[in-house]
């Protein structure tokens, strides 16, 4: 549960952030981003050097009341009417302001209803980088969940069961392990042999074979914190180049979680997985990495020339991967927390 | 599954549109549309009078020829490596081109990298809002599955339940029928007894008493097309007040679904719905139904003031709710197909 406290504090680290970048008054409208700043997603923000206001509708004012259990809520929560915020725009005379980063045709209509000039800027995306210690204590949570899922997917899938008979399996642990929503957006990835070679394969009616390698890539999600974890199972005995190149990506992910520590150019990390692929002849298909949080990716990224600097508090995922179209695919990953001296695997889990 | 001919019939209609709006060349970015256009969400697509290009990584070009059972692809599969579409701008000597709504600060850098002048437009958001009979039939056996799942709930929803155990059961019964994903984006919602008064409810840990009411908000997807589905369940006798909601509610929906058909414009069925409210002293708190396709939220709306007009062809929802804080929420939804004398009813089932 997300505290009156916290609220408070990350209102308070916003606007200092606001202050370094020039920033004077930032409207909040993306619903990670009101629920960073307020614990849910039902309203509008509008922070300014002297006043921060929250918008609601009318039947939600009493739970956001509700919600913070010492009730000492930092926001001045107002009531969400037709041109609420319009009114208070001009109330205080405001020109320009900066808005986190909307589509073009809603930035378009924004600047026309409120007749100022807004600025997009993703201030708070760079905020969200780095965790509290109350967000790191969810993503734990969800991390555990996700190993939860993992065991349960090592149990399930054998020979001769549907891949979708498999998942349906892992996510119905994961949500009674009290996950708070089902793995990611479209739930979690499952694939066999061939189709595993597909990077973006969803689960199909069709069995798994025995001697084929299935990628699970599944996570959890508590109070709002994503998980990410992903294990390649060998189904019996399968082939030696199989078993090689499981072992190979396996330990690549653990040798780029070895090399992690403050002040790292994510980039690099890429650069490292993508060489050592190199010079075994595979090509590397997709980012390395991407952070979690209240996204399943978030920043920072940790792909092909990002020059996002991993600091301490962060947490993301390393995710080597290696695709061989019409045979199979392979891919490990884990959900890193990134310490003073190196990275605490959050996701830990192998059979 | 979408046949190359699909695809052909898709990409032939949006030409038209384009010549309409007067859109020359269009780039393609966002992955909904992607999929729409090209049955996977991993390309981008560029439309001009002369020729269709897309782009995919290698990785990808196989399954691309591969997807379609005709092997007639109508689009030229051109490799998505580093300055690929810029370079192909470059060549086309385009100056200006249109783009499907990126956010404010992909639109900026793509102004910068491609050097060009975009514009924003939803024309395919527009044409994606009327169905072709494959996305019908497709849509159909979403709604099937949504049932399957709202028959699960009826069965598993009782006194002493705890709300996420309730939504374990429900959402894997979904999966099993083979739902290609989880209801929605953040699984399904159920909430019950004051929780329920709450529109944005999650399940919890807590247990369902008797006597209360739960809200349960489900859906299927099928090749990536939504269903979505909300009944109020009654749980063993509930109070002479709810009961009469749950019946006015539920009637309303009925009454809304009755006045439907093609040239009836959004906004009045909103006007009904709430005007009927009213009458009673209620307010209504949210929109009355949405398109639902490839998101299960997309156009129309049919919220207040909206000027989408309903034609044949297209899917949506009605769904009146009514919520009194601290007591309970009722709410009733169906995804209906708009036909040519008025509506049919997709996820017809009641108990």
């Amino acid at each position: 549960m997300i505290t009156a406290a916290e609220v408070e504090k990350r209102v308070k680290r916003l606007h200092s952030l606001m202050e370094e970048k020039k920033i004077d008054k930032l409207l909040v409208t993306a619903p990670k981003n009101t629920t960073y700043l307020s614990g849910r997603d039902t309203g509008r923000l509008l922070l300014t050097r002297d006043e921060d206001f929250l918008w609601t509708r009318e039947i939600y004012k009493e739970i956001y009341s509700d919600l913070y259990d010492d009730k000492k809520y930092p926001l001045e929560v107002m009531l969400y009417e037709k041109d609420a915020i319009k009114n208070q725009v001009k109330k205080l005379g405001i020109k320009c302001l900066h808005v986190d980063n909307p589509s073009v045709m809603g930035f378009q209509s924004m600047e026309k209803n409120l007749g100022i000039d807004p600025l997009a800027t993703d201030v708070i995306e760079q905020q969200r980088m780095t965790k509290t210690p109350l967000e790191i204590g969810l993503l734990r949570k969800a991390a555990d969940i996700a190993v939860i899922g993992m065991r349960k997917a090592y149990d399930v899938v054998s020979g001769g069961v549907k891949e979708l008979d498999a998942l349906a399996e892992i996510e119905y642990a994961i949500r009674k392990a009290g996950s708070d929503a089902p793995p990611f957006d479209d739930g979690m990835l499952l694939s066999s042999g061939a189709s595993s070679a597909d990077i973006h394969a969803r689960a199909g009616p069709g069995k798994i074979k025995k001697g084929s390698t299935v990628v699970v890539d599944l996570g959890g999600r508590v109070y709002g914190y994503y998980s990410d974890m992903t294990r390649t199972i060998a189904v019996g005995s399968v082939d030696r180049p199989a078993r090689r190149l499981i072992e190979y990506v396996d330990e690549l992910r653990g040798e780029a979680i070895d090399m992690l520590k403050p002040g790292v150019v994510a980039g690099d990390v890429h650069a490292f997985i993508e060489k050592d692929m190199g010079r075994r002849g595979y090509k590397f298909y997709h980012s390395s990495g991407h952070g979690v949080g209240l996204n399943i990716h978030e920043s920072p990224s940790l792909s092909s020339d990002s020059l996002d600097v991993l600091k301490e508090d962060m947490v993301f995922t390393i995710e080597p991967g290696v695709y061989i179209p019409g045979k199979y695919g392979v891919r490990f990953e884990d959900t890193v927390l990134l310490k003073k001296n190196g990275a605490e695997i959050l996701t830990g889990f192998s059979r």
